[in-house]
């Protein structure tokens, strides 16, 4: 079933130890629906500036992505540019022009309300609730945030989790939000807060899923070359939900394969420079891929100890 | 099968949010026999001075672990004292009184020299080697270390690595180790120097077990409370290897339950100061914590998406 992500349509910079590259394809929805685009239909609603290469972006059409809800508007596009360290632990954000991304007013082209599953990127609370009211009964909606928007519009923040049935936020974010260090706590503290599930972004260690009475954990795959990490936590949110998207099983042991979806998809995006690291990944490559972590996680228990 | 640890017998004082101890039975022998009794028969050799109180460290005896092998001497029992940060995620050694440790020469007891499973404790490379060098073909001896011997005694080390199976270190001492910050790559390189597996112990986020063609990794037991950290990954070794000594299972899949083991014991040894976390933990309590990572790591593939 279709896919709607509301997010950042950007050109970033980056430097890492391997490497620099200036103005490519980037922002949370861009990520999101290049994973995303593997396993179902996605409708990107977003801004981009008139200096935006629009062919560039296009291609993504070539994936099945609906780019109908991404307006172009007079101005400058959203830059982010950012250092990473040399381990790739860590990364400074050099520079950051919000252009005609500060004015942003999504607007759901007609149609797009009956959408069945929906992201709500990191944009303000604000804007987050605008699309959920111009929704008509979504089967799951998950929104992401940052640490800008839980300083300055926390309570905004507060009326959107009210509404939405999943949260998907790194581990500091969630530390951030909850005040609570140990992340455990934090997501338990959440649930409270209106979403069903949380999911805990953790880099490279992995992914948490937190529900009522269970936890589920995904690590992130083993690689032993990482190239850029910019767009990883995207990449997850798009296989995670594209996967849910795709099977329409919100169930349990859906949401668990839908983790290792995005746990691979996660392992793509840091492969290269921006969304470089989906060039030649086909289905049957994810698939390969999704079907490592089973060695990766399973053990069978022979007899009890006690 | 008998289980033997070479490594320190301490007295630790810690201070952490929740609250402070002084002089509590502490090192990483007695971490990793507490953990490992409730697994197999295990042997200790160490030193202590003779102002340790040995009716606490008797108590081990309660839980079959035999003592024979921890010489007193005169002087001053080994000394640690730190403190941790208010989210327990650092520390800072605020003392360390090496006392009769500095002039520690282990020497095995008659018939010690049999014991089938091995742990060299981060001890001097100089004395893991005078260990082996008593032992009479042991099924598999693992080693640990720390950053002081990196730093101090990389040579010797290395001779170290070439007689071991297994290497169980944690990320940031496996980082410094191979001079490569990418987990898996440097244990890639360890693999390549004589063990033929790598446990790199990851604190909070789990812990990874490299061999040439297989990674597998088991995530920490997901606590929403954490007292004391100290000792955690002394007590992950001790039910790794107790596990392993009581089966004698050196296959993947026995090292893989192993893991299970080991992270269990890690969750108990962080819920009380020292080795109170121990303290109530029977037989039918550690297979129920054990039976719970299936749970939180297993996941059934449905339909390929290709």
């Amino acid at each position: 079933m279709k896919l709607l992500v509301v997010g950042s349509v950007a050109l970033d910079s980056i430097h890492t130890p391997f490497g620099d590259v200036t103005d490519a394809l980037g922002g949370s929805a861009v990520y999101f629906s290049t994973a995303a685009s593997l396993l179902t239909q996605v409708r990107v609603v977003g801004v981009v500036g008139d200096d935006y290469p629009m062919a560039e972006l296009k291609k993504l059409e070539g994936r099945g992505v609906d780019l109908s809800g991404v307006e172009q508007a007079r101005g400058e596009s959203f830059r982010w540019k950012g250092k990473y360290s040399f381990d790739l632990s860590s990364r400074e954000t050099l520079e950051t022009r919000l252009g005609v991304f500060a004015d942003f007013k999504p607007k759901l082209p007609a149609g797009y309300g009956d959408t069945p599953y929906v992201l709500l990127g990191n944009i303000h609370p604000d804007l987050q609730l605008s699309v959920l009211d111009q929704m008509k009964g979504p089967r799951m909606v998950a929104c992401d945030t940052m640490n800008y928007w839980i300083d300055s519009a926390k309570d905004r923040l507060m009326e959107v989790l009210k509404r939405v049935n999943l949260l998907i936020i790194n581990d500091e974010e969630i530390r951030q939000l909850s005040g609570d260090w140990n992340v455990h706590r934090a997501a338990r503290w959440v649930l409270g807060q209106g979403p069903q599930r949380v999911v805990v972004k953790r880099g490279e260690h992995g992914a948490l899923l937190v529900e009522k009475d269970r936890s589920f954990f995904c690590p992130a795959y083993p690689l032993e070359e990482v190239f850029d990490p910019t767009g990883a936590g995207d990449a997850f949110a798009g296989g995670f939900l594209g996967y849910i998207a795709r099977s329409s099983d919100t169930s349990n042991a859906g949401l668990r394969r839908a983790m290792v979806y995005g746990a691979a998809m996660g392992s793509f995006a840091v492969s290269q420079f921006g969304v470089g690291g989906f060039e030649g990944v086909t289905p049957a490559v994810l698939q390969e891929r999704v079907g490592r972590f089973k060695d990766l996680t399973h053990f069978d228990m022979a007899e009890a100890v006690a």
